[in-house]
């Protein structure tokens, strides 16, 4: 056992109760009379992070919910690694669901229940465990740390974008610990290697300068409806596959060891089909259900309206319809590049005599892929083989986190994911909850991760 | 000149008094705080027959704004007809959209302006005062006449089937006068031959039991919006013609001489186009645009929805998705069949594994036709032409007015449009006028059109 590990065991008690009293704090961001809160959570934060040996932690005014931000920047020579989290969550209704009250944070059965203790404030909890530990026990830590936890997370994080680019010198590193981040289930490690971008835009077809009653004109003019459906027929192939010409043009081909450890991951097609009432899987031929989820871009209209749609009839015939189209993008695919693709797809394809426009929409987001043999990535996976006695999957998210991206633009640095949350802790509803084993080996495996850095 | 004209003209002060008396009194059918004007222009009416000479009018109770009903059966032998009309108006406002008072009746130029002079105060008013001339100057009418004036079509006349069909004997007649019609112009008489039928339906795509996220899911599960636009590009063929099986089946085919009186009505393509904001005109092929719109059958999607259709962004993938359909029907077809061919269409297109539904609406209508060589349509003709001097147009409209279809249904008669309202006279807008001259020539031509239904 190393000392580091000794001293977590000995000081479980504390800090367990530490942590509890974090929990404690309802930091909901979203909710104007939890501002307070907000601000008392980040204050707990300063003062811990002060208590943990980190001097001169502090916090930085976005306008909003503050930003906490500390540094230990002694080790010469050594990587610099920025942890990440947030300290804000969200909010706890419908609190009538909730065995015991989310913010009287509750241990049942190894299992701790309140708001936030999965979504993520066990998540800096550990890691600033972890550096007091190892300050404690080796006075220094093995390599530079920084800390940066943001308190909007929950609410989109609108202020992160310009407060990055703002304080690139302050947050300048090598690399970024996530920990915001899961584990696959108790016993198997994983790491998000890689994630989806996204682009999306309206799209409107108008075709008279007027709706038109559809006993009178219905047959000799045209309908905005049909032709909108017409359009959107016309995105994707019978096979599934997405029919805008260029669309795949710059997709980075899935390599066979990319392929290898997606097909590694355990995922049950049944169980799939069954938990979304889908009588079939679908999508483009030739990829599985996680390929296609997690490395293969996608077209989808969220949105489709026009004409009447209130209750009952109105014969009316529409002079225009709306659509909302949104892609998830892979590597090496640009967003303004794929905007502009559908832009002409459309003006092709729209019925003669109509005319189709669109507004592409801000926060455009490319796809994000952590290099497998990242120094970060590999200390991740030794840390987890370490662990849990078993090579962690490598795993991807068909979603897009846009402070990754952030990070990536403005600190040229890529997020290692690290975390310990896992899939069924019941995040952002009632009884949510995270496992004190769960805490206590996020603890170790921080140290454990700053110490494989600093010595690789 | 006939007596009767000479009583019209020797009255002409007197009926004009009356009519703008009647156009004084605010029915407005819609609004709770005019139901009793609407109930003292019944009275009104009631008052007005009697003393044109017609014995025992009386109101009839609906439980909503009551009927008028008068009789004449002095004529035994003789056909009977029926008059019907509405004495309620649409609302007045925008009031400062009026240079005058909407219930101040006021002539300039001509024309009187006042709220329900067009449609159709006039046309009621017309009638009685014909029956007034006939009575007062030969002692009897030429043939049996009733008088059916109801107080609630512009809200839709929601009792009206009910009502007929439980008043088949006071109603029965060989024919109906609908006194609320329209000439094609000033100098250019029209009969309204057909209107097509109508039957609508709600359409429902089912695809997952829930909303997902478009980044987690998207790629591998079925987006409803996309099988909905499949589906409605699905109803038509590129030419623009119906491709749902069997739905042209029951059509009768117009004859040359349907295509010849339909070719007969003057029609400005061009003006068509530019009051529309067409680029072209669309429709199927083989048809003109007038074919296309009185003479053959539609589908039309009047709404479409699903998904996310607020502002900005919200990436999901719809479970569902729906469309409103309505057609509009040609003679020999059936709304219930009709309804059936298009379950089966979309059963049969619906992608595999997600469910189609549908919901038909109430209120289907038969198409209506009524034929050239009927004794009331030859009647009509001989007095437009022997008053305008020309033949009239024979002319459909696209619409469906439920009430024709009733009578036809319940009482077995056809109705013979016999009214002198123009295009223009801005019918449900503000400074709705009715021209004094039509009002002349209708009292007129009521006079003739009895007389001859009498001769025939």
């Amino acid at each position: 056992m190393t000392d580091c590990e000794k001293y977590l065991r000995e000081n479980r008690q504390r800090l367990q109760q530490e942590f509890l009293g974090f929990l404690g704090i309802p930091s909901i961001s979203a909710l104007p009379q939890n501002q307070g809160d907000v601000r008392r959570a980040a204050e707990w934060l300063v003062r811990r992070l002060e208590a943990a040996g980190v001097a001169g932690a502090r916090l930085l005014d976005t306008r909003a919910q503050p930003v906490i931000y500390a540094e230990w920047l002694q080790a010469p020579c050594k990587p610099t690694a920025l942890i990440y989290g947030h300290y804000d969550v969200q909010p706890a209704d419908p609190l009538d669901l909730w065995t015991t009250p989310p913010f009287q944070p509750t241990i049942r059965a190894g299992r701790i229940y309140a708001r936030g203790a999965s979504d993520m404030k066990s998540g800096i909890v550990q890691a600033v465990d972890a550096v007091e530990a190892l300050l404690r026990t080796t006075g220094r830590l093995p390599i530079n740390v920084k800390f940066f936890f943001e308190g909007q997370e929950e609410m989109g994080s609108p202020q992160a974008p310009a407060f990055v680019a703002a304080n690139k010198e302050l947050l300048a590193c090598d690399l970024i610990l996530n920990a915001d981040s899961s584990q696959w289930g108790e016993n198997e490690p994983a790491l998000l290697v890689g994630l989806r971008g996204i682009c999306a835009m309206e799209c409107t077809v108008v075709s008279a300068n007027t709706d038109m009653h559809s006993g009178l004109y219905g047959g000799a003019v045209p309908n905005a409806n049909h032709i909108l459906s017409e359009l959107v027929a016309s995105l994707h192939r019978p096979d599934g596959s997405v029919a805008v010409a260029g669309f795949y043009d710059d997709v980075a081909p899935l390599s066979r060891q990319e392929r290898e450890r997606i097909a590694a991951v355990p995922f049950d097609e049944e169980e799939f089909r069954r938990d979304l009432g889908l009588a079939e899987a679908v999508g483009e031929p030739g990829y599985s259900t996680l390929e296609r989820e997690w490395a293969r871009p996608t077209l989808d209209v969220s949105g489709l309206w026009g004409g009447f749609i209130g209750e009952g009839i109105k014969t009316v015939i529409p002079k225009e319809a709306h659509a909302k189209l949104s892609c998830r993008l892979v590597p090496n695919q640009d967003p303004a590049k794929i905007l502009d693709l559908l832009d002409a797809h459309l003006a092709a394809h729209v019925s003669r005599g109509a005319k189709v426009t669109t507004r592409h929409e801000e926060g455009m987001v490319q796809a994000y892929l952590v290099p497998v043999d990242h120094p970060g990535t590999r200390a991740a996976r030794d840390v987890l083989l370490e662990m849990y006695g078993k090579e962690p999957y490598y795993i991807r998210m068909g979603g897009s986190v846009p402070i990754l991206d952030i990070f990536l633009r403005e600190l040229g640095a890529y997020a290692i994911p690290f975390g310990f949350s896992l899939p069924d802790e019941r995040v952002h509803a009632p009884d949510e909850f995270y496992r004190v084993a769960s805490f206590e080996r996020g603890q170790l495996a921080f140290c454990k991760i700053l110490v494989r850095l600093g010595a690789g």
